[in-house]
């Protein structure tokens, strides 16, 4: 007896998914056979419209469906302060803080040599261009070690370009990933940041 | 800022899943909306395809994209053996332990009263016609509390109709799902089984 090709490519697509192993995949597919077909094309819809719908914003790399990002667009924003950060959850997760009114930068990933990731990977020569409009860049990048070297790294290129540099203060658990922290801990953490080099022009 | 309206559909939609909470329905469409076209279009067929083409067996309410399911209409198994599971994913377990030749009755589901699961939910009255072909009733559902109770309900629906009733043998580590089982103590556990009622003729 062998399970049905159909159901075999569902168990194959459903495993390709981060954070679920063949038996999960398995699961899920007998799960999602015992669901009503509406359910079903629910969830084949939303990821087809998910995917032809949304894209990054072409300024600051997070996720929209506009032609440029909801925060990019806000002219009450403070344009004069970047907050970098790896990926567009972190984005949801300051912004539920409510302690930043400055704009972003998803560099959708950090750099990680064990895996394989150099910053030519990630989003960092687009931030180039933005800088000329900053007066201060945020980093807000994990405390794991990959977000403290993309930190260090971030801060070494635009150091020399005269515009402060932060880091995301050590409100949070170090260790942690961004995304987990919760808001009050966010928030606390992007009020006591320290400046680690501030050669631009006096504020 | 807000999230755009596909991703809070694809979002919901994901954490639907069983065992996929908020935060993960958020890192897996995360996922998703990084992953090229094709692959998020072969999830949705593969979604769409075994919805279309996949159903219960008639006889025995395995998963099958054929009319009558592989077990039901190979003519060299045992039709005078009929074991019942829970979910479809326990015959697979088994065929793989290679120990059995019989047939299989897929209830799809345990009587779990906390859960408001009854009897009338499962398939169990379409199990009811088949006795009439068979001389044993392996019962195989799991060793937990809800498989257990869904046991002795069957065996008390089973045995005063004359067919012997067995359990499959506690090979098995008490209070485990038979899915995660490995295939030696599966086989080892049907073929120790014990009859726990044989009130039919003379074998």
């Amino acid at each position: 007896m062998k399970y049905p090709p159909s159901l075999v490519a569902l168990i194959r697509e459903l495993s390709r998914l981060p954070g679920i192993g063949p038996k999960s995949a398995q699961r899920l597919a007998f799960h999602l056979f015992e669901q009503p077909r509406e359910d079903i094309e629910r969830l084949s819809s939303a990821l087809l419209e998910a995917k032809r719908d949304l894209h990054t914003c072409p300024i600051c790399f997070n996720i929209t469906d506009a032609d440029v990002c909801d925060v990019c667009s806000d002219p009450s924003r403070d344009r004069t302060l970047i907050c970098v950060v790896e990926e567009p959850g972190d984005v949801i997760a300051i912004e539920r803080s409510g302690e930043y009114q400055g704009l972003y930068h998803v560099l959708h990933g950090v750099i990680s040599p064990m895996n394989g990731v150099g910053p030519e990977r990630l989003y960092i020569k687009p931030l180039l261009p933005r800088l000329s409009e900053a007066r201060e860049v945020i980093l807000a990048t994990g405390t794991t070690v990959e977000g403290e070297a993309t930190a260090l790294y971030l801060q070494r290129l635009i150091e020399p370009l005269g515009v402060t540099v932060s880091r995301i203060a050590y409100g949070l658990p170090v260790g942690g990933a961004l995304e987990y922290a919760d808001e009050v801990t966010l928030g606390r953490a992007l009020s006591g940041r320290q400046t680690i080099a501030n050669r631009g022009p006096a504020k």
